[in-house]
């Protein structure tokens, strides 16, 4: 979002330290939270206990999903518009949260930022986010890796008897960029140290503790997910699950106070939950529910916001995570910008900021069919660009006129730069949206009675928009394994790649007739979906050659180099 | 310590839910510290920041280092007379504080309970100590494996360089009892996913994060500490550390907050500072320096802990803890029980409850050794004696004699079962000590001008009784190497078995003219000492067949299973 900013313009870290922050009690209080009820950590930071869950409340509360354009190197500003939206709210007088994803720490050594929004619309305190924030992600690592010993354990407890496992599919996590820890054979050094196994790490946020911990409804909810998680196979094929281990108890234990939500704030001392960050591909790519529901038990307006463009994280979050939890929201912002879709319309990078007529008509159908797929759910939708100094009048007036071709709202947002007030005509669209026509109920892209096959199918010809679907011999086995298996009823959960509609990055804007290729199919029965993989999915990012572990600093106790 | 309790008797985590706990901000009020300035983490956990230390308090006040006799399966609980002491003290109407190791989470999750003392002489929360507490150990894993992570990049980013190093010495860690994780190799899978590389984890305690952290004097002596650790060398065997890797600043960022003293309370809602949890073979054993000067800082006496028995807990609080930091210790209390001197006396496990002279007359010279090498400090000495009831009057009048022999005093400590009242005795018996005859300076066991082979001859012969010391192969080209590299005027850390004075674990109550044989020297520049090894040490733990994990579970929100 740099591209707004004037040479004068502020960094994120400036406008994050500049703000004078509330105390937490404040912001609980402000949201009728009993200041004593709250579990602070530090002055800015807290969780909140899950009995001020309140179903009739979160019925009569409006929840707005933010959603986007197919991402590809210009960006768009989603968590912006996100935080940029819940100002806006609050600016024209309505109480209002935002609910977002917590960022990994690994990203932030590595190749990119943070994601706490930025500029005037940012979450707070975005160091402390960035970093080890409420150890959430710490405790679901810890979670994961205790899982992943004890089962090991149980393997070398029980070698050479026929208790042991033909096959293990746990993985470990730590949440660090480390291409070295992806393929590993550990056990090694003699019989003293375990049994020689292939084995591997992921990045945390890509650990089924991480998409169930989003998923879960409560406590005991969480306990029962992490029952059904499937470890591994028996010698008779059959799986093997925690429960089998015996452990969900200890599991659960580890991850008792991270299930809470946080609340934290924005730019403008408002409201915010930033509460688990699990990944768009092979995950939902979402917030916690727990932490939704908060939100709308203590707002009248909520805004969240899904992974990726809407093939894949609006997708997922109406198809699983609404269908799950029971919300609805009540509309669907849509975000893009003028450079993003003049990159689906062929520009090279370098020239996205020149007025181009003809490439960002050649862009277009990539925010058309977006907005068509919205609607498909039942979503009425709001479009919000991210207005940059390089957009021409012209640009904007043409996409207004896409939107109006579309039916839906069209909308700017300058909360970037001006917060709240440069987000309240956005916000004011949204309000009128939601009071006079607000989306009714979700018309999900598939039955979960439907084959774990049609619902791929569904999924790739009505949102893709492939003209076909091929399986693996091996997807194909597991197409029948898993229905025997009794899964056959969950959710899908597609990972590809979210540079494209199709399988392909390449084949950017609106592809079609293209053909899916589902190479594998993952069982997360604790998560409650099944993951069908199109495409190679990086599970553990790598280091670049300047890392930005090397640009951050403490200087006289300030953080430098984060952003 | 369940020994003592009837069967009437409540278990540590009835007692710990039964004790009605302060709010944090009370305990920091009680010891001059502004509620306003401590980091909440929940209702009774805080941290304090580092501009309480004061220097010249810290000199006024009286610290008292608990160490023990050689541990064996009896147990002495040294702990519990740790916290007993300080709450004895209070109770006798002195300002008083324990400053104590935060327990690793991974052996509570395998074949002990934690380590937050027992019965009526605990501190808490028990239940979040023994977990994730305010995340330290969280933060030093991750710290240590984004060394690991950059370190890796590092060399992949220039292989087939001259700037490739020839040699990788940094292991990852997870706070977690693993085998499988002792051996591996990494990097495998193709180009793309590194360099294959031999590598493991350790449990997060011995990483030589956790030791330099502890001995840190301030955020300034952190960074330099992290800046010298030495990672590898390069093809002309020069050391790499991390200042070449140009990464100590953002590892300090990932430290900043865990660096920062953790306050808590104890069953009689005083003062428990409990931070850092180095091992006390390959490390140092015991609480951060800042703990031990914030703990000062804020009260007139301190009760802190070394880890193992006194030849290698007490040795390296001397002379590596004390030494560097300027502390300086008015008495030392040594711990002993009947049963683990019976059991040096060549008794049976099953036979330590009977009571048996010739068996307590035989296993008195393991006592009698840790006074003298104590005594041998500088130190002036309690001794004093978790009584139990299977003790015997005669049993005890022979212990008592045998302290009038030695010169020391000798001291019953009931706080176990009677929390600071049982404790009182011991508590006035080590005022009147401090008051009367406070140790003086210490009396070092080596000059840091010494040779290493010096030092460590001097540990193994004045302290361990060992007739000689030899050194491996390359343990003597090591001898020279690090000398070469500057490292000659450093502290020997000594990694041996805790069971023993010699290294052999058999050779078993007061061994001597035993040889030593060091078979590696490590460098842990960062810490600022040199390791060296002296048997096989187990840096990261198993888990047996019937791990603790089956039996930790929360019920009706309340945890069981952790003792």
């Amino acid at each position: 979002m740099s591209e707004t900013a004037s040479k004068s313009f502020p960094s994120d870290i400036e406008i994050s330290r500049s703000t004078k922050l509330k105390h937490i009690s404040e912001i609980a209080r402000n949201i009728g939270i009993d200041a004593d009820d709250i579990i602070p950590y530090g002055k800015y930071k807290a969780k909140v206990p899950l009995h001020y869950i309140n179903e009739q409340k979160i019925q009569q509360s409006n929840l707005i999903l933010i959603t986007a354009i197919t991402p590809n190197k210009a960006g768009v500003g989603k968590t912006v518009t996100s935080v940029a939206l819940s100002l806006g709210l609050n600016y024209i007088g309505k109480k209002a949260a935002v609910a977002l994803r917590e960022p990994s720490l690994g990203p932030c050594f590595g190749m990119k930022g943070g994601a706490a929004g930025g500029g005037y619309s940012q979450v707070l305190p975005m160091e402390d986010i960035n970093l080890h924030f409420t150890g959430d992600f710490h405790a679901i690592t810890c979670a994961n890796n205790m899982i992943a010993a004890l089962l090991d354990n149980y393997q070398y407890q029980n070698r050479n008897t026929d208790k042991a496992l033909e096959r293990i599919v746990w993985r470990r996590v730590l949440d660090v960029n480390d291409r070295s820890l992806r393929n590993m054979v550990s056990g090694l050094g003699g019989s003293a140290n375990g049994i020689p196994t292939e084995m591997g790490f992921d990045i945390t946020p890509a650990s089924e503790i991480m998409a169930l911990f989003c998923l879960a409804t409560s406590e005991e909810d969480l306990q029962a997910r992490i029952e059904r998680i499937v470890l591994g196979y028996r010698s008779n094929k059959t799986p093997f699950t925690v429960k089998d281990l015996d452990i969900a108890g200890s599991i659960t234990v580890l991850l008792k106070d991270a299930i809470l939500p946080n609340l934290v704030q924005t730019t403008e001392n408002t409201t915010a939950f930033v509460h688990g960050g699990p990944f768009a591909n092979i995950a939902h790519g979402c917030n916690s529910v727990l932490a939704t529901k908060m939100a709308l038990s203590c707002n009248d307006y909520v805004v969240t916001e899904s992974g990726f463009g809407s093939d894949l994280g609006a997708e997922k979050f109406l198809d699983i995570k609404c269908r799950l939890s029971g919300l609805r929201p009540k509309a669907t912002v849509i975000v893009a910008t003028t450079a993003a879709l003049k990159l689906h319309g062929g520009v090279p990078a370098a020239d996205i900021t020149k007025q181009n007529m003809e490439a960002l008509m050649a862009g277009a159908p990539n925010l058309r069919r977006h907005i068509q797929n919205m609607k498909g759910f039942g979503q009425n939708v709001v479009v919000s660009f991210n207005r940059f100094k390089h957009d021409s009048d012209e640009e904007i007036a043409y996409l207004e006129s896409v939107c109006e071709e579309e039916g839906v709202v069209f909308a700017i947002n300058n909360g970037f730069v001006s917060g709240g007030e440069g987000a309240a005509s956005l916000a004011q669209k949204v309000v009128d949206l939601i009071e006079n026509n607000p989306s009714k109920d979700i018309n999900f892209t598939y039955e979960l009675e439907d084959s774990i096959r049609v619902k791929i199918e569904k999924i790739a010809t009505k949102i893709y928009r492939a003209g076909a679907v091929t399986f693996s011999g091996s997807a194909a086995t597991k197409l029948k394994q898993f229905e025997a298996n009794g899964w056959g009823n969950l959710p899908v959960c597609v990972a590809k790649t979210q540079y494209s509609f199709s399988d392909d990055e390449k084949k950017i804007c609106a592809p079609e007739g293209f053909t899916i290729n589902v190479r594998d199919l993952v069982i997360n029965a604790g998560a409650g979906f099944i993951v069908a993989v199109a495409g190679e999915i990086m599970r553990m990012p790598g280091l670049p050659k300047d890392p930005q572990a090397m640009h951050i600093k403490l200087i006289n106790g300030e953080i430098e180099g984060l952003s």
